[in-house]
């Protein structure tokens, strides 16, 4: 079988190797991969190691989508032929994560924990969950990070309901899961971004469609009849922390998720505290919330913007394609 | 009657009148005003006016303690001879505060509305809550801002329990209500300060005191065996918001209070993030949870720290005592 | 202009009288009603008085749709010519409702105010809200008591979200707004009913139905595979309520919002206490909370179901309907 | 070592045997068992089965203190010598317990799982927490299910704070750490029972004690000027559970624990439904609470009720005093 690995960090040792099929321990799960789907991440572990104690040769990626294949000595909780996808944080079962004030839990799949770019992966069966009915490999791959980010800040931390406005402020993974996901709850989505994503946003149901690059604020400011949007998805992260929280209404939620703009984030403090409003720091979500988000997905039949898809060997030109920026996931099609 | 009156924005402006004893309107109660506690925000309105548009002649002031000596038209809430506490933002009753995404409330007390600091005020029945039966005017005084601040931060927004530890970061007037408070809930309470206000917190009941000039942030971890404080209650602001994010535990509540270090606040993203930490901005609370606080001080005996009085003529020699800063509150005794 | 009126209670004192348009006093808004739901307690009200403390001549009725065609003094939340709708609970602003241990609040228009059958009211302007704009006031009269009922349950007690399973027993007013609202959140929804409605109910999305007579509950295991529901809204009351216990999942919700079979409810206590259910005691909503589902009306296109609708002086032809059941609100058409 | 065992249902069939000091498994863990608290269903396992499947011979029993004797292969959780407590429904971790709607979680320790009246015990690592250090063996072992179930209740689902007025309406083992948790987050506590537990209750730090055989009602609403109590600890069930309704206030919360009166509990709806009742399933709780509820009785200094202590061979004068009925905790001291 075929398996990416790196035995130092740097994209230049990023190597598609000949291994054997791994067997699975006790209490483990033999995984046929059929899809993997990127996140920036991968790239930055391959490229930098994060400073991540990584165990050389190390393989990158966290979400996969597979069949379940071989069972481990005391497996039962999955059964033999069931599709599954991956946890990324796979300690995280439910209610809190692991971690310290001093040290936060890190340990994810293809981050600590060895990852999924293979053609067989062989690990705990509680790092899985059942995957959704209605969906292919392709698009189930997408939940993990992606989805279940999106899914936990929304829904299991700021409550959305119908008839609130969400504020999206891009169009990358996570945001349009954010925008499926507000919408399948009955919520008004004002997506903010480059213009050339306008169709698209709106083909994903967004109501109103925002240029990034024009005083968005006050177009915020005009469609909430100056009340503000109930929640702020920040993926953007640094400055643009203080502007979410400025859009955002009295008793609303801001979610911070992401630091595309930087990892320092920073705001005004009397809107924060003059409007009551609650922020959520998000790092993807616990396995029992990924399940609800299965069962969301199979009933409400959103169905996951996939951009492209590669073969396995085809990865370095999925990374180029990730450094270019999509709308929506870039898949490795392990199966095809 | 007496009463402090500025005409313009300016120190050099503020004048003990001599004016009539108001009399009640429609649903509005006279009260007898026995004490009123000062917060920093008092003198800067009356230095700056902090942008708001004051009528003039303009009294500052929010918070008494004062006794029922009329009733208006149609008063019914409360009684005449009862005592009585402001709520500092009086429109805010229960539930949701007003105000917008793009405007967000500011009416208080001594801000936008009239202030207290006179020997009678006429307000609307509905500004004022029965005080504590086992409090004095001089301590009671301290409530609306201060006391109920820490209040709602502590126990209606973060939800302190028994077992917690919580950073209380100053010895400010919030800061030892939290203080108070936090105990009164069975929680460890770990106070940042001057060295020399180390046996004043510990005789208020401090489990731990921590010279803010030294590494405390290192004394928390180790303080907590690296666990983190279940709540900080962050009266500081700017950069120390997000000293205060790196110390607290995973799942738990930061509480954005004040902006002693600037009005802007940062911090690193991933600690946030990676330990699913919410932020609550605190602005006073609502005229419900005072008065939930109220049976708290007389179920708990908490009785609050008030540093100095001064009668009603000595206000300008209290706002000198406020700008040197002070362990607890200082008070103007206006019934002396 | 006409209005309906009683002078004692009993159905045979209900006429319809001649009476002047009332002015609206201080803050009071006058009102021209265009629609009045009817609710089973209306007739009650006629028929018993519920042991409430009326004043005669007294006019039932409590759910309108009307448009403001005069403001008294001082009344400025309301425009001349905006299309509102009432609040049966108007006292009932936000966060807690009135009452105390020993006497809950029970001051509703048409059962201790006066109530709304007639073409004009004159009323606070504090008791309406704008209505929503996607809605006739046919359809926007049944929001005040059923379908805010079926909002504050499924929303903002029990926090229906996507993926959910929602058990609906009944086809009633408040079960098919709950219907409704739950679909509107990517819900899974169980209706119970007669098999006649079978048809209506799947018209307005129910994902099951299942014959009342039948074992709904052996069917409820089985479309859950055993997991059972996540909300169960209660609208049976009496032996039913344990029922509802038995089949909800571990964590789920009970809400407790209807009495058909009886106003005393019973359950086994071991489902209750092992599953750590919630049960909600539910008595419509707060007025922010319709001000929260009528945006989610506009933003969903929610269209209450109306069975029929009658003119004003038919007012007991359609007691008679609501007497027979009906699937869907009963409506007076008073601008018919 | 000696153990207690049945090798059928019945109470004749309970007998200390003579067996081998059990080797701990893979992620084990050997705890020499200093002291074992009694739960009245210990009895009734022993007398009735409960419907359990047992597997023979049994050990009943589920709550201890004891110190890690011996650590199997892989176990790194705990360290040797260490004092710990066990858990007695040792699937739940954290977030929600295992079970669907049809089957309710039901393996505890001692009741599904082997139990702990012995001298030593061979269990899974995960099965135990850090014993509070401020507590003897003889007061820790109380904690696993009348301690961690009142905390549970009052702290974790009903959200007691200072200033609540909490019922406790039993003098028993739940009731009494009640009390305890309730005084400790600065709550007042009402307790009704027998007038012959009045001293002790107070000196438990009870505000108020009614006899129970007395109007209770009618003395709790005017304890609380008729608003009632804030959360109802209902340990009695049956009809008392409608009772507890009837005297809470509104937003308040009713804790359904036990069932002393009968295992059908019910209520008249309207005071449900007219107050916005919350009323809470509790079945114990999950392991991260009662790590929570060790460091609460670290801080506060509770110290659990112990009424009677008895050695290992004394469990049947042990049972009869449980049939009797005690103030407090009856206690097996092993170690003795």
């Amino acid at each position: 079988m075929k398996r990416w690995e790196i035995d130092a960090v740097g994209r230049q040792n990023l190597k598609l190797n000949d291994v054997e099929v791994p067997k699975p321990g006790p209490k483990e799960v033999l995984i046929k991969v059929n899809a993997v789907a990127l996140n920036y991440r991968d790239k930055m572990v391959v490229e930098t190691g994060r400073g991540l104690p990584l165990t050389f040769p190390f393989t990158p990626g966290s979400d996969l989508a597979g069949e379940v294949v071989g069972l481990g000595q005391g497996a039962s909780r999955l059964r033999l032929g069931s599709n599954v996808i991956s946890t990324a944080t796979p300690d995280w079962i439910d209610g809190l994560r692991d971690g310290t004030a001093r040290t936060p839990a890190y340990q994810t799949l293809g981050g600590f924990y060895p990852g999924v770019l293979a053609e067989y992966v062989a690990m705990p069966e509680d790092w899985f969950v059942v995957a959704p009915e209605t969906l292919t490999a392709r698009q189930a791959c997408t939940l993990p990070v992606a989805g279940l980010t999106a899914w936990f800040a929304l829904v299991e931390r700021a409550g959305v309901r119908a008839g609130d406005t969400v504020l999206i402020p891009s169009t990358g993974g996570v945001a349009l899961f954010g925008l499926q996901i507000a919408k399948a709850h009955g919520a008004r989505v004002i997506v903010c971004g480059r213009p050339e994503n306008e169709d698209y946003a709106k083909a994903q149901g967004a109501d109103h469609f925002i240029d990034a690059s024009t005083d968005w604020m006050e177009t915020v400011y005009q469609l909430t009849s100056d009340r503000g949007v109930n929640v702020a998805l920040e993926v953007i992260g640094g400055k643009h922390f203080g502007k979410s929280i400025q859009v955002t209404t009295v008793g609303g939620h801001v979610c911070q998720i992401g630091a595309l703009d930087g990892w320092d984030i920073s705001s005004a403090a009397m809107p924060l505290m003059l409007k009551d409003i609650t922020v959520h720091g998000i790092g993807t979500g616990s396995r029992t919330a990924l399940e609800r988000f299965v069962r969301a997905i199979d009933q409400t039949r959103i169905v996951p913007v996939v951009n492209s898809c590669y073969s396995l060997p085809d990865l370095p030109a999925a990374f180029d394609h990730l450094d270019r920026g999509a709308f929506g996931k870039i898949v490795i099609d392990v199966a095809e």
